[in-house]
């Protein structure tokens, strides 16, 4: 069976689905993007990637409806038999077709394209924890917008691959911010420490979950920058993101992670996120 | 008559003109792209832009052969009825079509997408000189690479559009870098002062060929950062690009450069660059 994908009000076969190459997406970049897991059928934190994106397009003073997404992907999910099976929709929104240049054209419309996919948890690398590489966070200032212009992020987390680990932890300036696809955690002495909602960092939702977690369950949350000698010294370090969830990481390249084990506060905060999935 | 561009080995009208929307240079900018002038039907330093491309492909770990792409835009003209006009190419080469992974995929076939407009001098701004803004350089920290991942420069030139200007002028820490699309040059006592060429700055084209009109000419040519404030102390400002040329700035934000009209040393460098053209 064909992949059916969402392009613009329509759903059509994937390898029917075509956009202009002079759509602002492809010229500049100038687009945004979600990804939204299911769990039985059901959207995790809709609400919240639905709020994230209309900041992100608000940044971009991108003007597009958001209502009734959650029935096109519902559509989606149905159109290609995942609708009872753990599974992700992925979904951007550009500016629109245009003659190229650089400021915004007035009065064209966003293009939208959707389509969903099975994404089964990594059970076993939540069990046994991940190795990840670092460098300098060579990305923009404003990585607050969930923005399509993904390139420096494809380039380091190629490298992670490139070298065996499985993520890429950024840091500027000698201060960790976040991976190339993810929220980075650290645990210091029974606490969560990470880096407070700037700029320089995206709003993640997991990461807001694992707060919440924490103020439920009386786990103090810090949200402070740390440096890249206080990432080694952690005593657990967790990635937090849509498709990793909560994800242990035993080393940061050549170093272990606390015994190089995932922790105790890891496996209690992947306990109380899968009982919210 | 339709315009004619060309796809992937391909002219066509622009309307047949179709890429998947899983082309990675729609889902993650993962490309580079040039800008080539043509005066009188010649490419104007087409070896320097290839040289350049070359570079911005081998940072991306992209393969393309780029051999041929002279005879391609001679044709492409040539259907656009552009073959003696003052015009340029446009053209950007992306990693190609694949299911959305961060990491590189290997073993897909780029895609390659240019086309050609009409491109006359700015002359009655090349004469009286323009206004431009300012405001922190948000870009990433590998402008070297003249990539797709635009985003940033779009917002910002858009800023100077709204607020009636013709460039944004970039700032990183207090440094003056580049503009939004073209290098800035300041003149100070008969000397011309530019960011060197590191991975803050794009290695302009026109920026070069100034240079060397300064070598030839005994006027001193000196990459040095300078600071905002000595931005708005230069006797002149130039912004440089394949579109701009060499363009006066005679105004930045609200603060008249020099006497508020375009100065002797870029009146000298224009005559200069016109006669290589």
């Amino acid at each position: 069976m064909s992949e059916t994908v969402y392009l613009n009000g329509e759903f059509l076969p994937k390898e029917k689905a075509s956009i202009s190459p002079d759509d602002r997406g492809f010229i500049f970049a100038d687009g945004v993007y979600e990804v939204v897991k299911y769990y039985k059928g059901k959207p995790f934190r809709f609400d919240d990637h639905i709020m994230r994106l209309k900041n992100s397009l608000s940044a971009l003073e991108l003007t597009f409806e958001v209502n009734g997404l959650d029935d096109v992907f519902d559509i989606l999910l149905e159109k290609n038999g995942l609708k009872n099976k753990e599974a992700a929709v992925y979904w951007q929104i550009t500016r629109g077709v245009n003659k190229r240049m650089h400021n915004f054209p007035k009065n064209i419309k966003p293009t939208i394209y959707a389509f969903v996919f099975e994404l089964p948890s990594f059970t076993d690398k939540l069990k046994n924890g991940i190795k990840v590489i670092t460098h300098d966070d060579i990305r923009w200032l404003r990585c607050d917008i969930k923005s399509i212009s993904l390139l420096p992020n494809t380039m380091l987390y190629n490298k992670a691959i490139e070298n065996g680990a499985e993520e890429c932890i950024l840091i500027r300036n000698g201060i960790v911010t976040e991976a190339t696809h993810s929220s980075i955690l650290g645990v210091k002495n029974g606490k969560v420490i990470t880096h407070p909602l700037t700029n320089l960092v995206l709003p993640g939702i997991s990461r807001k979950v694992i707060h919440e977690i924490c103020v439920k369950n009386k786990i103090e949350f810090i949200e402070k920058p740390f440096t890249e000698e206080e990432l080694y010294e952690m005593d657990e370090l967790i990635i937090a993101g849509t498709g990793t969830e909560v994800m242990p990481i035993i080393q940061v390249d050549k170093k272990l992670i606390g015994d190089g084990k995932p922790g105790n506060l890891t496996r209690f905060l992947q306990d109380k996120f899968f009982e919210l999935v």
